[in-house]
């Protein structure tokens, strides 16, 4: 879909790495969360609390999941999942738009 | 007001100047459009189409309104009008966090 409707949309950014990272949070009827974010190019380490299941828009970037010892690749659009309680790595090597969704599982 | 209530947002950024400017489209029930985002420190000009309210949420920047030779300072919150057809100049020093109304009239 290329919009979300009926939803909320929080006004503040959540800012990481100096606002080499930035997103909006998006809330939904049914309690569930999202964030639309853009990365800029970089080397990132992310945790997560929950499961996330992370949609690349547009961007081109390798992953590393944990666990993992290959980097996985996106280019234009992609997706990975990531478990609960996890960290994972980013080398992002250009503008990178994405749409994270939160899983309470 | 923290969020927004009852919107869509679209999906994709709206990215400018290579990733350092970007934006998301917040559509509201009566048809009108904000606009939230992110500016990394640097140095723009953006033009208008329709009057902009531009409400800087947090940051720190000098703006060169149209038609003005004196730039105005905000430091954490403020606001700014632009009309219609014109552009307008910014130095940005820290990552900035703003909402941009849309006003047709």
């Amino acid at each position: 879909m290329s919009q979300f409707d009926n939803v909320s949309i929080v006004k503040k950014a959540n800012v990481y790495f100096d606002g080499k990272v930035t997103s909006r949070t998006v809330l939904f009827a049914d309690g569930t969360k999202k964030t639309l974010g853009i990365m800029l190019p970089g080397e990132y380490e992310f945790g997560t609390d929950v499961k996330e299941i992370m949609e690349i828009v547009a961007g081109d970037l390798k992953v590393l999941l944990p666990g993992e010892t290959e980097w996985l690749h996106i280019q234009g659009e992609g997706e990975f999942i990531v478990p609960a309680n996890t960290k994972f790595k980013l080398q992002v090597s250009v503008t990178t738009d994405y749409c994270c969704s939160y899983i309470s599982e």
